[in-house]
This record gives C-alpha cells, structure tokens and sequence, in this order.
C-alpha cells in the first residue's frame, strides 16, 4: 500500500497542465453518464463545532475509485491545529483491495477547487480576458490564483478581501498579484470575477457588472451560502454548474431556483460544455456565471494522478 | 497516527468480555437515541462483480467516530484474493483529526457479527438453553461459536452446513462442537438456533421449531436474501431488530413485513432489552425470534476498544 503525506503529494501534484486536464475530465464524466456519485456522507458534531464530508464516486473505466474523509473542526485553531482536515483513500475497482493512504491533510481538496475555478473560468470567459479578480482571502483565493497563473500566464490578478491585511499578506505571496481596495470598482473593471469566500449574504451585485463579463462562484457549497446577488444569476446570459442536482439545491444557483427565476432548463453542465456536447458562451457581450459545488469526480481525478506519479506511471 | 495489522488487532480484540460489553453498549446506542448513523453508503461495480460499503457514525459521548470501508469483490478468490476487505478509519470526534488506520481486512466485522449474535441469542433465550445449532459453514459461522463459547462455556454447540465436508472442517477448528448430519432433527433438538448463510430461500422451517426456542438471524444483510421460513417470524411470541428500520427493510424480518404478516409495533429494538427499557422473553415456551442487520455501531465500538488497548488505556 501506498502511504504519502501532505508534502510527498505536493510534489507530485500542483496547479500543471496535466491535473488541469484530469479536473476537466472530472467534469466530463459527471455530465457523460460516466460518474458513479452516490450521495455525500455527512456526520455533524454540534458540539464540537464540527463537521465531516464523506465524498465517493467511481468514473466507469477507472482501474481505482477513491473515499474522501474531510473535516471541519472550527475550534481546533484555538488548539493550535488546523479547522481543515482530510485524507483519501484509494482502492482498486477491480479488487477492492486498498491501494494508497493519501493523507494530504485537504491539499487535494484545494489544488482540485483552484483548478477547477480556473478551468471553468477559462472555458466561459471572453477570449480577450485580461482582468481576473479573485473575491476572498483565504486558501481558495490563494490556489485560484496559483491555478490562473499556471493555465493563463497573459492573467493580471486582483484580490479583493474584506480584511485588507489578510488579502495583502495573501497578495505577497503571489508573484504579480495586486490588492484591489474597493469590491464594487474592482468588480465594475474586472472580466473575470471568481469568488471564494464563506459569505452569507451576497457580495457582487448584479449592476456592478459589466456586459462580457464571466463570473465563477465557488464558496457556496452548503445549504445559506451566497455570493452573488440573486439577481445577477437570473440576469445571465448563460448559468453553467458543476452539478445541476447540486447547484440548485446548495449551491450559488439554489437562490434563484427557490425564488423561481431559474429553473434546471436554464443551466448546463461544465462537463457537456467541456466536452462540446452544449455550447458555452454566445457572444462577446454575454455574461456567463459558473456554479461550482464541488465533485467527488474531482477528488478520484486527484488520487488517480497522485497515484499514477506516485508508481512512475504517468 | 496509530496503525495496525489485522494480525496486531487479533491480538488486542478477540471474543472476551469487555469486547461482548462493548457491543451490547453498541445495540444500546442505537435504542437509546445516543447513535448518530447516518446512511450506510453503497458503490456497485457490477461488472467486477464487486461492491462497496461505507459505514460511518458517532455515538454521543465517544471521544472518536469510526469509518469502515468494506469491499467485497466475488472474482477475487480466483486471483488467490480473498473476496472480502476492509479498513476502519477512527478520527477525533473532538478535532476531526485520524488517530488511527485499522487494516483490520473485514476481522473486526467478522468478530463484532459473531460477538453480536451470541449477545442476543444469550439475552433472549431461557436460562436453561445448552443446545446450539449453529446454520452454515462460514467464516460467521466460526465466530459465533467462538463467541458462545467464550461467553456461554456450557453450551453444547453444533454446526450443520449444506456441504458435510466444510461443516467437519471447521469443527475440526472448534473444540468441542460437532457436526450435525440432518437440519431437520438438528433443528427439532435445539434450544437456540443462529442461522448464518447467504440463503435466498428460507432453510428453517416453522414446523420445526419446538416451544422455548430461541433463533438469531444473521444472515439476511440485503434484499432477497431469507434464512428463516416466514411462517416462523410471524408466529413467534417475540421479534427482536437489531435496528428496527434495517430489519424491516432488507433483514429476515422484511419477508414478513412485505406480506403484511408483522409491522414496526410487532418488534422490539435489542438495545431496548438490554438496556431493560423493554420486556424480553416472557415464558419458557416462548419462541423468539432476533434479526441482526449490522450496525455502524458495532464497529465504532470495535474501533474504540481497539484504540484503547492499543493505547494502553483499556
């Protein structure tokens, strides 16, 4: 059995050309009919101010399927741990046997998220996109960012944080990355807007918006997140989810479809955009906002290339 | 991060008294309102002729919550596999974080099932019980009565099977059991009866069973499969769930719940007996029935006696 830590699988994976394909095939299978995506495990600890996520899937044709165990404890910083945690299990879809202990401690969770927000953001935007802002401070701004800069080099990147300090300290660890000051005019200049924050209440309003504008919106991934204004969803040219099921129900696009502005005729799929079975963006004036909750499709696409480079193999 | 081999977790847990508690605690957990166990989660791979498992919970109070992932894939004895496998995770309930792999490869289930029906057979028979018969030749079979004999040492036991030769076989492996040539007869003369076969049609008949029996079901884990003829569900004076919902769903008692013969207020939760919050056997003539489905909290418990041995702290 293969046993890695966190920084044996940094190594071998990060925000390449390769994984970045492995994450668009994980959209892929979820639109194809490939994925098998039995629903996500959940076991609360109230009282512990805790969480625990158990995502699992198989894609037909993978030689491995993957469990992933993700926690939330939010008082361990207080415990000098982190609030995040995880590991992945791989095992054989043709034996059963385990095959790797990847314990990446969410790595593959972030690397999978950046990836993904830039995959998709890649796919919908304009052509001529320069300005990318990304809207948070945290890990996930951090590996949009590292993701754009790998697959978008041309990318000029701006972060908006509501704690200035945090989006700096964030920025000085990003070669070329500025602050943006102020959210409405960074958003009214931006042609990319990915937005990675916890927030409650929405962010980015709709008239803040400019026609050609893409918009990829990744922190709502639980039932009473939302970042962009209700509005803004239902005013789009175009509304791409990761998942239909569960973009509507949870995600970004779950506040229009319960204030019946949309509906899963108004959505496509990333994975049929990606794979040319649905168009994606009409015309230079449209705008395009991306949904993404979150796959486990993702996380099997993580372990196989983990795994692959791990046996020499890839 | 503790890890253990299945040969170093034989060591620390077999068929002794603690263990039996912690699986009694286990059904209590479940009666009592302090399991928290969500849906066991399921993956096909049908043209391995291969499938998965995922069993996950937290019993309140308990410093950790166990994740078993259990494969069983049916090509694998032909590749000098075995057909099943398995892993039990444990993490912190109070900070998310994994304390401990157990490469337990299925021996936690197999000892918790045996463990698990030689509780309730011993809790719902007469005190004068002596003879068990034990149905089937398999590995359940070997842990049930290594389990009634550590817990029941007076106990005269025997096995019958479909096939002779492997019934004589695992005598040979128990001291003191014998084999029974004829299920009929073998039936007629018990006291107690466990059943542990994969049977798809009833094996054990109504006609069979003699006043005062008592008859634990294992066998009947998932839709179709039946080891006990209707008829004998539906005429015992008491039937006894392991988890109410499980049995009525796909255990032994499904069959007669589909006919419309028993309904939830026709049963009694085990854990409600053991706790003493329910009545258990009324009479010496009394046939009673225990259907035993398995529960996610029968693992955590293995878990957490494995852990604390492992620790020193037990």
């Amino acid at each position: 059995m293969i046993q890695l830590s966190r920084s044996q699988i940094e190594a071998l994976v990060s925000v390449d050309a390769e994984t970045a394909e492995a994450v668009r095939d994980a959209y892929r299978a979820i639109s194809d009919g490939r994925a098998n995506l039995p629903p996500v495990g959940y076991l609360g600890f109230p009282e512990a101010h805790g969480d625990c996520h158990i995502k699992y899937g198989h894609i037909a044709g993978d030689a491995v399927f993957a469990v992933k165990i993700a926690s939330g404890f939010y008082d361990n910083p207080a415990k000098g741990l982190p609030s995040s945690t995880g590991v992945v299990l791989v095992f054989s879809a043709l034996t059963g046997q385990m095959e790797a202990l990847l314990a990446d401690e969410g790595y593959l969770t972030d690397l999978r998220t950046g990836l993904g927000g830039a995959v998709a953001s890649l796919a919908l935007c304009r052509p001529d996109a320069r300005r990318f802002l990304i809207v948070g401070s945290g890990t996930q701004a951090y590996w949009l960012a590292r993701s754009l800069q790998s697959l978008a080099p041309k990318a000029e990147i701006a972060i908006w944080g509501r704690n200035p300090d945090r989006a700096g300290a964030l920025c000085a660890r990003l070669d070329g990355v500025t602050v943006a000051p102020d959210l409405e005019s960074a958003c009214r200049a931006a042609d990319v807007i990915l937005t990675a924050t916890p927030a409650a209440a929405p962010l980015v309003r709709a008239d803040w918006i400019r026609p050609g504008c893409h918009i990829t919106a990744i922190g709502a991934d639980s039932p009473g997140k939302q970042e962009l204004e209700t509005a803004l969803v239902a005013r789009a040219q175009l509304r791409v989810a990761d998942s239909l099921s569960q973009c509507l129900d949870h995600g970004e696009f779950a506040h229009a479809h319960a204030a019946g502005l949309i509906g899963p005729d108004h959505c496509v799929e990333l994975g049929a955009i990606l794979s040319g079975a649905a168009a994606g963006r009409q015309g230079p004036d449209d705008i395009t906002v991306a949904d993404l909750t979150g796959l486990a499709t993702q996380d099997i696409a993580m372990a196989r290339c983990v795994l692959a480079r791990a046996k020499g193999t890839a």
